[in-house]
């Protein structure tokens, strides 16, 4: 910007006050070499900042995916003669759709072309359909430019348009209030919000599933809560077992852990599970008795796949307090979606949003300051969630389109998460659940310690756990970057693997049953390999 | 979404899917009237939830602002009969450019739109300069769709363009380095990075100038750590005193305050003042001899007028490190910026950058990881980001529109700014100083309790100080939203209020003026009127 400046201040008074400033800093700087005289302090160490900061974990952007990147780099610096077994990367460590194949939905960006630029409205020799630029005028009038920060929880017209979406999704039973609507930057920022003003000390409990998406892990390290694990039923679809659920509030209460949310992703995130209305049920019975809150992370709600039907939270909760007022009216539930995920994938974008509902006015307000103090979040990613929750319906000149590229996406997605599920079956010593939600497989590598004396030596012999050997050497020879299960958390003694299945065509699985099969071979026992 | 996903499983399947569900869901809702059996637990008060969320305090969208959103539902609910004595809200409580006249940057906007809608690019009907197809279709050949998350400290490409235009900004000594670059949303995310690293305990303090963006004491009360005020000397426009922060040093040190990092606003937000080589020169010194990490913000940098200049903190170090190495080698500089201000006004794009200068690797690692745990700032906004730091050349088929419009703005802002300044100094018992830089005038109600019996009688028997009646009055009779000084500190006893100048016209200035004198005749004692 100096070329721009320069302009405005007048060359003449500007060179003057440039060799004034020069000058001075000249003089000032020769004249420190004699006056100046301290002892120059060290850098900060990790051990003089905040311990918690250092503590917390993030697996989905750590070791495995830095060591690829460190590979990728390698590639590209030496594309012809890097030394690795493989060509490229295949990063299937993060449900990132358009880093791979994924093309962008026409509706999406054809609207949000004409938000960046509206001059484009007034072009009559561009051919966007008529509802894309309706959508796009009705936008801009509601909200204005999207250079200018909007209200911190968001525009009021798309909270307005969020809210009858909710409404609409889930019956209406219990309607839902632009008042209690929260855009936010994906669904990070939402969890980020709810785990700092739930974490009263370090009393404070979070009942999060295991295995987990590791964000919350880490947010609750760095607001220096407890979180508190409780098992997915590994034998039972990676279901919730709200008894044991029970147990672990009541043994938390007796060690002086204060429980104050219960979280629960849903479709299942890393375990691609989908909870039943029953499952859902008994969760919010849980959080009615005990005054806990329910963090529901429903990102996943387009990502649904085989016989199986999203049932939101929000809406078993209403069709609770319909039947029953006097049992459920206190329930606090905080529902999240997001455009990254669904048949959008738009991460880069950052849209999300949070719905509270049974919140106190006063605890409410207490999270609109976390959002003032972040100003607000990025008015074209909210203006992303109206385009995902208000998409063309019958009869409109985007539909056929919008139509056959959605379509398209799911299909796609849906043989790609069979074709690496089917894989993942023939493959000795794995087991996997069917993908019945999300972008993810976790599958178990059922390495039994009797019959792979070599792994398990050499983990013993390094700080490794058998997840991370199998990832490491997974990664060192074909390229392909997944996220070992202990990142996300398993039962002890088990290991496991986070994988998308996103990544296009089949030769990358191909590839990874092959690898699979020398990978047991090294390492199995061969009295058990015969 | 249940238009788009109603077509992937199969109508019929689909329609024996949802009858089921509801089904099950009425029977299992029915049977709970008869065997769920619990005590419903009351909802969380603000005593339940973290103190210091409840604590912080964030005046630029606190209680004025929020009183003017009520009036401003009030108006746009009855246009015609709201009984109050304007028709709108004048928002000078914000720096939010597009919010009020403000156009956006053809520029910035038109390969915006590209980035959003690549087919754009194959237009023939599109009649878009050159160098804005050239410089899209540079950025979608090296960072890919927009709509995927970059790298989680930003686009590699964007880093190492942010890195060569600090080099060019700052003479070259000190070379800027691509890894040490941070994308972040606005510079609010940067802050509160660095905040949450540098809190290791509650004896954390933070030197913060008096005045303050309030984003400041909010983020280390979110911290629980302490911030510790140095004033900026009103009577010496608003310049820092380097031996009165030493002092701080030492007796905090004394009451075991570990001060971690010195934050400095460059141009002052909210007193618009401008440091001087000298000035930065100093306090770097107090940051090399105490192992104090130093926070340049200083996104008011394009901000400049009345023949100061931006001299930036990065610049001056370099110099000194030439000078002397061993004396400044150790200084850790972590300097921001943003696309919300300048001339861009880009808030709602949320775009802008960290320079880490001088940072351990493994605290770097820390700030990486809290990036990675938010995956990564929008991409649009770190495109912004890219577009403000290189804009058109000479030459460039863009370039006369750009300087034009830029040239158009800046200007106008400098009078905006002179406007408003000479109508402070003509008000009774107000004192402003000329504004060099920013968008704001920090103007001193200077209401001698001995003038003004009527006024600090109504303060003593309210929650209210002088400057909140003064603020609330102003709003309620003329509709300017402006914010109290003691939402940003000031000196016990005296009394600002911060105002951007952005706001178009010269009317508003006016009712402002009228109001002033009425206000004064209302609190003045007539002893003195005469």
């Amino acid at each position: 910007m100096i070329i721009a400046r320069s302009r405005f201040t007048g060359a003449a008074g500007r060179s003057m006050i440039r060799s004034r400033n020069i000058m001075s800093s000249v003089q000032y700087v020769t004249r420190c070499h004699y006056t100046t005289s301290f002892e120059p302090a060290p850098k900060l160490t990790i051990h003089e900042i905040s311990p918690q900061t250092v503590e917390a974990e993030y697996a989905v952007r750590g070791k495995i995916p830095i060591i690829a990147e460190g590979l990728q780099d390698l590639i590209k610096k030496n594309p012809t003669d890097h030394g690795l077994p493989f060509n490229k990367i295949i990063n299937a460590n993060i449900g990132n759709p358009q880093q791979l194949d994924q093309k962008p939905l026409t509706w999406y960006r054809q609207v949000m072309s004409l938000l960046e630029y509206p001059k484009l409205l007034d072009e009559p020799a561009l051919k966007f359909p008529q509802d894309v630029k309706k959508r796009a005028k009705l936008i801009l009038d509601n909200v204005g430019s999207i250079g200018a920060y909007s209200h911190s929880q968001g525009a009021p017209f798309f909270r307005q348009s969020i809210a009858e979406f909710i409404t609409k999704r889930d019956g209406g039973l219990l309607p839902a209030n632009a008042n209690n609507i929260f855009l936010t930057a994906g669904a990070s920022t939402a969890v980020s919000y709810l785990l700092e003003i739930l974490s009263q000390d370090e009393h404070s409990g979070f009942l999060i599933p295991i295995p987990q998406y590791p964000l919350y892990t880490a947010t609750i390290t760095l607001n220096k809560a407890k979180p508190v694990g409780y098992y997915l039923d590994e034998s039972n679809h990676w279901s919730t077992n709200p008894s044991e659920i029970r147990q672990l509030i009541k043994e938390n209460k007796k060690k002086g852990i204060n429980i104050k949310a219960l979280v629960v992703i849903n479709p299942g995130n890393p375990t691609g599970a989908v909870l039943s209305h029953e499952d859902i049920h008994k969760l919010i019975d849980i959080c009615a008795e005990h005054g806990i809150v329910l963090i529901a992370d429903e990102v996943y709600q387009e990502n649904v796949f085989h016989g199986k039907d999203f049932i939101s939270f929000k809406r078993v909760l209403g069709e609770l307090i319909q039947k029953r007022p006097d049992l459920y009216k206190n329930v606090q539930l905080a529902s999240l979606h997001s455009t990254s995920k669904g048949v959008s994938g738009e991460c880069g974008q950052r849209g999300g949003y949070m719905e509270l509902v049974g919140f106190r006015e006063e605890v409410k307000d207490i999270i609109f300051k976390l959002a003032s103090i972040n100003l607000c979040s990025v008015v074209s990613g909210q203006a992303m969630v109206e385009l995902m929750i208000n998409p063309p319906k019958k009869g409109d000149e985007s539909y056929e389109l919008y139509k056959k590229e959605t379509s398209g996406i799911f299909d796609d997605l849906k043989e790609r998460a069979k074709y690496l599920y089917e894989a993942f079956k023939e493959m000795e010593d794995v087991t996997a659940d069917p993908p019945q939600g999300a972008m993810y497989i976790f599958p178990k590598l059922d390495f039994k310690p009797a019959q792979y004396h070599k792994l398990y030596s050499r983990a013993k012999n390094s700080s490794l756990l058998i997840d991370d050997i199998y990832c490491i050497e997974l990664l060192e020879h074909t390229g392909i970057c997944c996220v070992p299960g202990n990142g996300f958390g398993q039962k002890p003694g088990t290991y496991h693997l986070r994988t998308t299945f996103l990544p296009p065509g089949k030769e990358w699985v191909e590839r990874w049953t092959e690898f699979h099969h020398l990978f047991v071979n090294k390492y199995k026992d061969g009295t058990f390999c015969a």
